[in-house]
Formats: C-alpha cells, structure tokens, sequence
C-alpha cells in the first residue's frame, strides 16, 4: 500500500462527513420535505426552491432509504426516521399500482401519473422498504420490501413488458441495468432474504455482471449483449456508459467482500480501472457519459457532459478498491477524480452539488434536483467514502 | 417591402441551389443508397461512410419522399426517381405489421427492430408513396399513401397506443406534433384526398395549431397543453421546443397562402418571430434546441445545443414569411440565421452539414447522419428557399 499518513486521510474524512452532515443533508431536509402532501420534492433550483411538484418514484424511494440508512447505520437521530417516514408513508399510500407495481411518476398529492413502465421504481422501493423495515423495526415496511423484490425477479426476463418497443426476435438483447441493481439490491435486502434466495440471486447477478456483459479482452462493460454475451453492432450494443460500469465494480467488490472472494475484488478494480482510462476527457478533465465502444457517434446527445453521479461513484468506487487492493493507481486516480469533482459540482453560494455541467465543466443546468437527480448520489457517495477512508486511517494509524 | 436587388437576391437563390444541387444531394446519392437490400443508409459518418446500418422509417420515408419530390417538381431526372424507388420498394415490401402500421426501425435486410410505436413514422411514410405516387404514376403508391394517411387520422386520438405510458385521466394532456405535422401532410395529400376530406383534416389541424397549441398573450407555441388549451405546470407543459414551432408556421404559411388567407399568414409571421427572438443565444448566437417556458430548468439535456434541421426550417420560414408580408423584420433575422448557420453547420471538406453542435457552436457528433438526421431537412430547406429567394428576385427584377 502506498505509503500514507492517518492524518492525511483523516483530513479527506473530514470534508466528505462534513460536507455530508453540514451541508447535503441540511438542504434536502431545509427544502425537500412536502408536509402538506407527505413524500419529498426533488424538483430543487439552485436555492432550493421548489420548481416543480412531481414525485418520481426512483427519487421517493432513494430519499427515503437515504435517511433509513442514515439513521440505521450512522447515528440514530429522530430527524431522520422522522424524514424516512414521510417518503415512506406517501409510498405505501399512492406508490402501487394493483398489481403491486411502482408507477413511475406521481402528482403531489400521490394520484399516479406515469404507468408502472421502469423495473427500476421497484427496485428503490424495495431497497427503500427494506432499510426503513430494519431503521424502525416496522413489520409492514418488511413486508412490502419482500413482496416487491419477490416481484422484481418475477419480471426480470421481460421488466418493460408492454411497454417494450422491440420486436421479439430480431435482435435480442439482454440489458445490463437490472443484473447491475441486483448486486446491490440483493446485499441491501440480505438480512430478510432467504440465505438460498440470497446466494442464488445475487450470485446470479454478480455472474452475469463479471461475465456475460463484461468484455474480457477489452475490460469494460457493454448495456446491451446477445444471449450469449457477444456484441451486437448496433447503437444499443455498442454503447458504453462508463458511470453504469464503474458504480457496478463498486457494487461487485462489495459483494465480493462480503463473500470475502479476493479473485472478484481485483478483477473489478481492474475493470473498473481501464473504464476509466477509457472514458476520462483529456481535454477538459472528468468522465465522458456515454461512449461508442467502437468510435462511431454516440446516439445519445448528452455523451460528452459531465455528470454528478458518475463522478461521485467513481470516488466511491476508487476508495474501496484502494482500501481492498492497496492498488497505488486506485489512489492517484482517486486523487485526479477528487480534485476535479470537488473542483467543479460543489455549489459554495447555495449548497450542494450542480448535477450537469457541459464537456468544459460549466453548470448546464442551474439545479439541485430534478426528474432523475435527488437526495441519493450525493450524500451515498460523501457517506461511503468516509467509512473507507476511515477503515483506511485506522489501519495507517495501527 | 425592403428595396433590394434582383442580383442580390439571385446570388442566394444561387448559394442554397448550388449547395443542393451540388453538394447536397450528390453526398446522399453517393454514400446512402443499399444496393445489396434496397433502402438507404442514414448512419454516415463525416466522410460519408456507413457506421450502423439500421434503417429507420422516418429516415427512409423522408429521402424517398425528398427525391420524388425533386423529380416531381423540380427536373425530371431519372436518377432521382430511381433513388426514390429504392426506398418506396423497401417500404413496401417490408415497412408495415399486420394491421397496416409502419414500424419504427428495420434491420438492414428489412426485418423489422422496432414496433411501431411512433406515428410519425406512417407520416413520413404516407407523405413518400403520395409523392412517390405522382412523381412515377404509380397507383398501388398511391393506395397505399391514402390507407396510411386514413390510418393516422383513425389512430390520432391516441397515437402512442398500447406503448403510452401515462395514466389515463390524472394529467390529459395534448401534443402538439401531430396536428403540427398534418397540417403539411394534408397539403402533401391534396392531390388523393376528397376536397372535404382535405378541408376538414387540414383546417382542423391548423384551427389546432394556431389556437390551442399558441399562447395569444405570449405568442408561442407550447407542446403540450390541457385538453382545453390551458397551461399545465408540468415539465410536458412548460417545455417549448422553437424549431417545431418555427417550422410549423411555415406549415401554416404554406396552407394559408392555398386558402388565400392572409390574416393567418400575418399571425404566424407574428408568431415565428416571437419565438425567435425568445430562442437566440444572445451569447453564442443560434437557436436554442428546447427552453422551459417559465424559465425553470428544462428536463432535455441537450437543451442549449444547435440543431441543423431548428436553423433550416427558420430559415425556409423567414423567407417565407418575407415574401409573404414583406416585413422587414423577416429580412433581418434571415440575414442573422443565415449567416449563423452558413457559419458553422457545412463541412467545407467532406460536404454536406453538420447536424449537432454545441452551444459555442462547435461539432458534438462528428457525422452527417444517425438515427434522427438523414436526407431530408438540409435539402428541403435548400430547395425550398431557393424557391422563395427566385420568386422574389422575380418580382424584384419586374
């Protein structure tokens, strides 16, 4: 391991708890909260000033796990359940359609506005339930986690169903999203899972992760393979988004940690490594978010911004597989991830982190939140990353 | 009207006529057609190279219905219309389901990618045997343009059908492309459609257009509004996109003038350039791609990017517009667009325009072509414009 002072890393500690404690969570919990409907709001401009009313469910369920996990793993402070209660009693209340799948997007006041089309509504409700059960001991919460997981891996063959607009067919092609989420979710949920279940589905995902949409030679992971994992010369098959691969090495290594399976470990760091060189802009400094595996262009118009939440996994990301690997490159990697991140996504004037900037790093829109941007990368990435940085300082201190 | 020379009205007539004439439509003759399965390909790279080959139905429809309409009106060149029979072939034989719907996309041998969740694409579809039909007196053509074109009006009330992911009654919401694109494809189909049949489909559309879908108060055209014409306050309800509503007043333009309908033809003068000057990057100069009506952040990343096809139709309807009411506030934005667009959208190298840029108006996708952009609003707008400029140098010289 490179050679490294417990002062040095506790000063990094420092500024992610803090900025985590004193500065993230105060503005969700200043601006977020919806106390005459329940749930939150996650349409915030730069001040935090309301600018739009909807409630998406991703966000509704990541807010409400936040202050669960928060709360549970952290510190126990009232404020927080009291904040994980109200996206959580607004979900249980409006989230479900009668089938027991999450909508998408609700109205303020809860009526559903956006059908049951993402797979992955489910999935933060899941986690979200899941944490809540566990930070408030409620037997209801526990409940719906299980019933809603047991539905997720019901669906997981076919999670858009009537809403997919491919032909069946043609061109099948198997979508790494879900396999990605379930490496998490399934950690997230093991304490309620069966141990059987457990080992199938997460072992499952992390296989098909590491294996089927993991190109071997080339170290990277595709969004979209054949059946047989092989590529498919296409738009969809040929796009890269280097934010999806490098959180999904975190969720590996961390699950490859719990099965202390040291191979996973390092093949992720180096993965996650080479996904990296490949999608860092020499030019203008941070991480592309989407790339054409093969140099042709990319069809999604945003390819060259710079988005907050695939900076913020990757510090995460760097941090684990240091504090796993002690790799010197994880380090200096995480050192030129840091210095730009911190350099260009903090907002001084008003708090918390600008989500888009363009290729140069500019604010391309003026906001805290959004449809996709809540209270979750953010302050998931500024915990996480002081809980490695803290095992790390202990050990240097030792 | 402005005192302006015939001569320099000939010398634009002159640029945009050679630009098609020479460069335009040579690059697509040269780089589109399949000669192995019939249809073009509309992924060219910078050079003109195929980078993907899949074909999409808007694109296909769209360049046989370009080069049926240069043969049909402009010269009888009998390369054009074999172009065009290579697409309408391919269409044919390979573009519908079974209940008559056009499909999204194909794979290159035709089989069919993507269902038909996109009306549009029997827009462009109808729009291509129709002119397809004239341009060769073809009669199944025709047929078939007038069993898509009815098609379209059965299914306008819910266009999205089975794929359309809103939750009935919560938030109705109307869209503004469709009626928007009918009022061209109607005057596209005069020619097969009963006279009452045109009449009510076409007056309908454009009554839809200028009075639902435009704000009175702002003069602008919003995309989506309640089932009333009121405002939503909602990401769908603020979001105005001013290349639609620049393109469909000339639309509007082009279907007033076969009414003789002068007061139309001032309100959507009006209103082009109201949207106009609400759309241009006082920075960076061209057009803004989206804008949030009320100000707030606009949902669409790619927001402050300059589209080829915003800048074309602006330009078709300031001259349009121009020569219609002589006001010389069309002039004067011409002469800014123009030189803005001449200014950065050609590839003085390889031919042809560049489609995306940047907001500082510098290349984002380095090709001529993709999924979106393919033989169609650069030449249109060529030709159209070269129309209007002869007509008025014409009556300048006169």
């Amino acid at each position: 391991m490179v050679s490294m002072s417990a002062d040095s890393l506790l000063a990094y500690e420092q500024q992610y708890r803090s900025a985590l404690l004193d500065d993230v969570l105060p503005f969700w919990a200043r601006h977020s909260l919806d106390r005459d409907h329940g749930g939150y709001f996650s349409c915030l401009d730069r001040e935090g000033k309301v600018y739009d009313t909807d409630k998406f469910v991703w966000l509704q369920g990541r807010q409400a796990w936040m202050f669960s996990a928060l709360y549970h793993r952290l510190e126990q402070r009232g404020d927080w359940l009291e904040i994980a209660k109200l996206g959580i009693d607004f979900l249980k209340r409006h989230g479900r359609d009668e089938h027991g799948d999450w909508f998408f997007a609700l109205a303020r006041d809860g009526r559903p506005l956006v059908q049951p089309y993402s797979i992955f509504s489910d999935c933060f409700a899941a986690m979200a339930f899941s944490e809540y059960a566990r930070a408030a001991g409620d037997a209801e919460a526990r409940q719906i986690a299980l019933d809603t997981y047991r539905n997720i891996i019901r669906r997981k063959d076919n999670p858009a169903g009537r809403y997919s607009t491919a032909v069946p067919g043609t061109r099948p092609l198997r979508n790494f999203t879900l396999p990605m989420i379930l490496t998490n979710l399934c950690l997230e949920l093991e304490w309620l899972l069966d141990p059987e279940e457990f080992r199938r589905d997460a072992g499952g995902a992390l296989l098909d992760v590491m294996t089927v949409y993991r190109d071997p030679q080339r170290n990277l992971i595709f969004e979209n393979v054949a059946p047989d994992g092989s590529h498919v010369d296409s738009f969809e098959g040929r796009v890269l988004n280097p934010g999806h691969g490098i959180e999904a090495m975190w969720f590996a290594i961390d699950l490859a940690r719990h099965w202390q399976d040291a191979a996973t470990i390092e093949l992720a760091t180096d993965t996650m490594l080479d996904i990296l060189s490949l999608s860092w802009d020499e030019r203008e400094g941070g991480i592309f978010a989407f790339l054409d595996a093969e140099g042709r262009p990319p069809e999604q118009l945003e390819w060259d911004q710079k988005l907050w939440w695939v900076h913020l996994e990757a510090l995460v990301a760097l941090l684990m597989a240091f504090n796993s690997t002690g790799r010197v490159k994880c380090w200096e990697w995480f050192q030129k991830v840091h210095e730009w991140s911190w350099g260009h996504f903090p907002d001084p004037r008003y708090g918390e982190w600008f989500g888009y900037l363009n290729r140069r790093g500019e604010v391309l829109l003026n906001m805290k939140g959004g449809k996709w941007k809540g209270c979750f990368h953010v302050p998931r990435a500024l915990w996480r990353c002081s809980l490695e940085l803290q095992a790390m300082a202990v050990r240097a201190a030792a």
